[in-house]
């Protein structure tokens, strides 16, 4: 059975998580109501319903969910069908002890709370494929059935593995990676440390020790880890499969867990799925959100997806969980969408009165129909319903900002130069300032084909294979331009440092190798002098040896002071620029103006707070307006508002908190502003 | 056999902790005389000795321990038995391996501190039953005994225990609690991710586990390590009542520890007795200080309760241990027993040479007789000795203070709107507003008859069970004024939202609901425009939504801006008030100042930093009068000071760091200042 | 056997750790060449190399270490011989999973980092005996091996052990330390919290405890843990005695690690010597280098010590990894050299591509030959080619610090009075007094011959035995200048409190006791009116008795404001200051003036910034000046520039960060301005 690339729906998905299994059958009668009401056309169930469904081991009731799927499906409302496999019951760990999580410091993690399985356990792995098989016999044909929802969250809270199900399994997951010991010898550099090993069985997990474990051992436990929870979703995604021909998913948390590879993910699902949360500390939020949208879109190879969940207020799980304000949901879904999202679906339809997540709002608040967030709701729906036309178009980007999940594993390992070098922070800068200026990113492997993007940013590539490298020199050498912060391309996928010295492999593009990293002390600022300006930078300053690369800025002060800081290499028909130090964000803008002029690319111009992004479809540009500001803005753009039907000529007005939605003839430019 | 309500003494008590056996014979001989030269008339023994009582299990040593109390017989020192079961010795645990601690995490707790003994432990249980017993044969008649002070600080330092037996325990514990594992499952709401138990053997302990755990649960857990603790002390009771008249208590930490029910614990001791040390870092201990005698007496019904502990000066588990200055432990001494002791006794008689204690302030300190921590023990023991006519004698309040130990239980589990919301921090910011303004206040419970009140606070009140909001409702409809702080009747005693939302169940009292919670950000304030008056607050707001209740205070700015935040509600012949964010001392000030108004309250009108509070006998009133500031201050009162034997008509000249105990013909009026 | 004192080398040592089981053949035939290039002459080889020599157990294979040993030979490099116990190999752990570390908290530690063995685990004490024989026969007559190395860094990673074995040998040491369990009981203080023990097997390690474990035993405990890493030790040096008359040391890590007792590991090893890495926070880094450098050479009785490890630049542990700067290595060596080593060795020869540390500088950077490092290494072995007279010569101190590691074990312990009461920093400051007043010093034991110092200061020394105490008295008695800090003398060696309470113990050299500690509240400051002059202090006040010191220093404010603060005695022929409280350094600079004074002791005077540290030999005085500061500076100096082989005549410039080594006539006058 082949699966298509989309739930049979017949507009923008719109809907949340349902769990009726917390609730009387007249709750259930008034909440299809009240779905009616909103607009709801999508729900997904059954996610943490496993001890509902197969009450003891073997023993199934379908009782509840057929009552469930047939209410909904009579009030005309799809099912995404939940596999609940992300919370065994009481009974499956009472069966099998040895199924249960041990953390590295050898904790063996208790049930009561959700996860707590080991997904190298073979009881577990065959408990799961079971009740997924159970459930697709069941429901796999059902009309209302349109989705399949393997799990939940992969990899949160429950990753990292050490019990003795896991340790057989990295043995064996090794055997296959190596084939021999001494390939894992070499590859790990166990001769550092004596660590040498002559007999698999030796070989452990790398467990609490002493001191620093093997780096090495270290990233290769998180690739098994990914890869371990990846054959879970395999395994019960082709226990589905063979009896149901629905599309199946399982939702990531693109830019809020970085344990899965997502790429490596998005080969195996049907369509992608993204879970997504702002944090509330950030007053920027909105940011964050984009780039999790860009990613989930990139690592679909730029395919509609569906967001699965956010919230329409509040979390429950932050230090402090903010509130959105009036229109800041709508503001939030809109982004989604016009990052190409299909779908806008919420953790949660109705708030749990009890539990862990009380506190995390829901499309109908503990206060009800009479509340602020049930209006907004209300009138999401009915946003999103003028905007059919909009599914199926494409976002293309210019920039492609590089994100590779193993390295940001080997980067965030211990004993690193400074604590103060962060990945995520670099690529929220570079990519922070793509948004001011209103230019849309891609995000892309290291090894993919970068020719279709005119300018390449690499903020963190700690790791990075030679033939990667070789990549991107040869995406300079035919026209490309490459930004490099620095500690990039310092090790290999064994987390050994390149033969030649830190950035060796990239001295083509870059005309340049680092001879030494020179991190700065805590709060310590510097100054390049960029080009004649003053740039105020921190963290980390590096000696750099230049082999053909210009000086484009010069260390004031600092331990590299009087030497090059920021530099510009023409490499055949491209530029490579490098970073060596973490410039401020008035600084970063200097050196990206620069960066634009040799890409090629012209910032949007944007007023302060206001985002932009368009699909494109075969016949029309659908640009997504935002306004993050609370004062009125005045945009470019003609078309048609499709949220209010009425025409545009040249000028839209929009007002503080509010978006819009321009369909416009299709164009051939594709920069951001009409 | 029926206890008296206080132990037989002449005088009030005045002592502390003796621990003979850390000392040689000869310094036995020196600690009764200097006893006598201080006026002590009571201490307490044994409490750590069961290693050297029962010296192997089953043969018991009371040699030591019979010379001991008829040496303090023989000086007129009467005694405080002590059961050692805070304690047990190394024999118990190498023949009991299983009574061991196991924490939340899985670790053994070890031996070579104290109280390592879990309280589920059948082997533990009858130990300490078997030495209470024998203790309690040998000494329950003799003439020196004259109280009994089982185990010591249950709870402290350790409460909750996830050993086997602990599981075990806790199994039989729901049984009774739930009767069925269905009502188990809907207390619970065990329907959320998965949790549905089917057997009673698959219920555990909230052990740790991968993410948060059922907070019903965890809650339920709080109240069967209570209700173990609690077994404990009744089967010690128990033992001791079989052989002995002398009445029992073991000693509380009111306000330091909450792991205890007080109000439960109360009501099984004959007397209620308590520790208290200051927390070094507050500038204004006393303060602190007067929570905690104010929550003893409260517990206790009001009856005359025993200091058994406090320092003469510094302590030694903090991480800055201020000594206390010249004075301020009388004014210490003076302030508890103005609360309602009747005893003010200490940890401990003598500095310990060794241990983990050794840096203790104790009544006989490393530096001897020639101290002046010495001569103020000396000092004190005279002062009291003049106040024997106070015993007996009642304190009473207008204002009662909600506490709910259950409440802070459930308020203290994870996964909350805002960790800057610290109910502790609440009920000392209101409390501290009414010591200020000399205002005396009791505790209760929100089921307690408040008739007897003009002004009920509830500073933080997260969960209010029906009947108890209906109780406040009542009270409110009857003439009372009731204060209810943000966060407050969100859930039930289960922890699950109230239907209807948050802070439905005092509607009628408040004229309001609260539709959403705003925490804000770290570090943010904002303004509430209280009555044309600007008050600054922080950390939280709330989207109220009014059905009643007038708009004394709005938000200026912050989220809610334009909306209420504070309101006042008529409802029946009484006032509610609903405070929804964190007003700072001066803001909240200005509020009470309105509430009082309405309570029909007036405020002492004291210096600064001047402590009132008066006890009533039959025939008189004794006003204890404290002097924290380093100034001479005039108080208008009339009597006579009974520490120095001086009549003060109409103006006591009070000089900076001094007490004073005025008696003075029994007033109709109670309000603090004659 | 006896072994000589000194390798057989013709020039000071050079090199560093070598660890050819990383590299290929090819490879080391480069390293051999470089390593001519730069001047070594002395490499330490094997220490993490048990694997690949004991490949299972009890198969060894030497064939690549005879390689190594040979290429070194015939290229006149000599061989430090590692034994590599430091890192058992993988099927050692296989085969006695009981020889694994258990922690306090009962995590056993896991393999795949280093120092994973429990020493008190019978089985590796047998493994490292093995392989220590192993080599000794194999290389223990070799003429390029000069020198053992055992194992490495004792005490770090791994120190305390709380397994099984652990537990065993502990029990048999107490036994027979204190050969009753009567004795045990009355050191530890066991009537404390009824710990009495009646059966040695009940006697368990001090693991984690609800509460604060008894303090005796912990520090009991520290010994018992520095006593089983030297026992190591022994086993091993002994093992190689019987087949090599080379000598064997080990290699310390004085003032970074204090849980080994470098007084008692002085005693057992043949040349003392020293791994020293800059703590990159300090930005004067130089001062702590100087501490080690001195604590080394003082440790083995004033003789030449070998610098067994420094970093040519950057290391990769600490959060910060801040690279020296260009000079600033040599500065380093030569200040050790200056201070008394012989042997200047660095980690390591070459970066390790792999592994935790590769991010660690090494006398052959990643950057390879062409870097700023590898220039500055092929400098610094012509430098010290030309101090080869130096050698031997030894350093002459006017001044001791007392530096007692089991008082710091003491005062590390939990519940002490404050914990902003450092010993480390108290030592910090008083010897960067010194420092900056170019006044050399020795670190010495409170219980050694003292009557060669002017002047000795006790910053820290909370335990002080009753006889070292009257060491102390003696030495003021007959003459001597003594400077107490606060906090000091007040306990026993087994953490009791001194009969006649704090201080009591040198009231005779001091003329007071403290009566009681006055910690202040965070953060808070106060003043001292020292002879009329504000000193500003912080952290401490203390409740001063004096019997016969004279005032020097009184309290302006805080908690004994009006009472003495710092006080000045004499006693006999000498005199004895205390010091109560924590001057800031200003302060303690005009203190120590008035007490160099009593002392006789001249400051040098020197600029800021500049070191000066005098070697004297039978013939020669060897002056080591060093240039901290970016300025030339001009020092008073007659002699020989031996680096530069150019006389001075009364007037030595010396450039910024530069460093020069003036052999002058011997002088009577040590000190150290000519």
């Amino acid at each position: 059975m082949t699966a298509p690339s989309w739930p049979k729906l017949d507009a923008i998905a719109f809907g949340g998580d349902y769990t009726p299994e917390q609730w009387s059958r007249e709750t259930w009668r008034e909440d299809v109501a009240l779905m009616r009401e909103a607009g709801v056309n999508l729900v997904s169930i059954g996610i943490f319903a496993w001890a509902l469904i197969e009450t003891s081991e073997g023993v199934f009731d379908f009782t509840w969910l057929d009552e469930v799927v047939e209410l909904l499906h009579e009030n005309g409302i799809s099912v995404d069908m939940g596999t609940p496999t992300a919370s065994p019951p009481a009974w499956f760990f009472a069966n099998h002890p040895d199924a249960r999580v041990l953390t590295r410091e050898g904790v063996t993690m208790g049930f009561g709370a959700r996860g707590m399985a080991s997904h190298s356990s073979p009881a577990y792995r065959a408990a799961a494929v079971r009740i997924a098989t159970e459930l697709a016999r069941r429901y796999g044909n059902h009309p209302a059935v349109v989705l399949w929802h393997v799990h939940n969250e992969y990899g949160v809270p429950v990753g990292e593995d050490y019990s003795p199900n896991a340790v057989r399994a990295w043995r064996l997951w090794l055997q296959e990676r190596y084939g021999s010991l001494d390939a894992l010898n070499a590859a790990w550099g166990t001769a550092f440390w004596g660590q040498h090993y002559g007999d698999w069985e030796h070989v452990g997990a790398p467990a609490a020790a002493p001191s620093v474990v093997n780096p090495a051992q270290r990233l290769d436990f998180a690739r098994f880890t990914d890869h371990q929870l990846r054959q879970c979703y395999i395994a019960e995604r082709d226990a589905i499969r063979a009896h149901s021909d629905r599309p199946i998913t399982t939702n990531f948390m693109a830019n809020q867990h970085n344990g899965c590879d997502l790429w490596a993910w998005a080969r195996e699902v049907d369509i992608v799925s993204d879970d997504h949360y702002l944090w509330a500390a950030d007053e920027e939020g909105e940011i964050g959100l984009a780039i999790a949208a860009d990613l989930t879109r990139s690592v679909g190879g730029g395919a509609p997806w569906i967001l699965m969940e956010h919230s329409t207020s509040a979390v429950n799980w932050q230090p402090r969980n903010v509130a959105k304000r009036p229109g800041e949901m709508a503001r939030n879904s809109l982004s989604h969408l016009g990052r190409g999202a299909d779908g806008i679906l919420f953790f949660q339809w109705r708030a749990s009165r009890s539990g862990a997540e009380k506190f995390h709002s829901a499309m109908l608040p503990h206060a009800g129909t009479t509340s602020r967030v049930w209006r907004e709701v209300v009138d999401l729906g009915d946003k999103l319903a003028t905007l059919n036309e909009v599914r199926g178009s494409r976002v293309q980007a210019d920039v492609a900002i590089l994100w590779d999940f193993e390295s940001f594993w080997a980067q965030d390992l211990e004993w690193r130069p400074s604590e103060d070098v962060d990945h995520g922070e670099r690529i929220r800068a570079f990519y922070e300032r793509l948004w001011r200026d209103g230019i849309t990113a891609d995000f892309a492997l290291p090894g993919h084909d970068l020719s279709g993007y005119k300018l390449v940013l690499a903020p963190a590539q700690y790791m990075l294979r030679t033939a990667d490298a070789d990549n991107l020199n040869r995406y300079v050498a035919q026209g490309g331009t490459l930004v490099v912060s620095f500690f990039s391309a310092v090790v290999d996928e064994n987390d050994a440092v390149h033969a030649g010295g830190f950035a060796a492999p990239l001295e083509p593009a870059l005309g340049l190798r680092v001879e030494e990293h020179l991190p700065l002390r805590e709060g310590a600022t510097c100054t390049v002098d960029f080009a004649g300006r003053p740039v105020t930078a921190d963290v980390w300053q590096e000696d750099l040896v230049l082999s053909g690369a210009d000086v484009r800025g010069v260390y004031v002060d600092g331990p590299a002071a009087g030497e090059p800081a920021i530099t510009r290499n023409r490499h055949g028909a491209g530029t490579g620029w490098y970073i060596s130090t973490r410039p401020d964000a008035e600084g970063l803008a200097a050196v990206m103006a620069e960066v634009y002029a040799d890409a090629g690319i012209t910032p949007a111009g944007l007023p302060a707070g206001v985002e932009v992004v368009r699909r494109t479809s075969a016949d029309a540009d659908f640009l997504v307006a935002i306004n993050h500001s609370a004062v009125t803005v005045s945009l470019s753009v003609s078309g048609v508002d499709l949220l209010t039907q009425t025409a545009t000529d040249g000028m839209l007005e929009l007002a503080g908190g509010d978006v819009a939605v321009i369909r416009s003839p299709h164009t051939a430019d594709r920069s951001a502003q009409s």
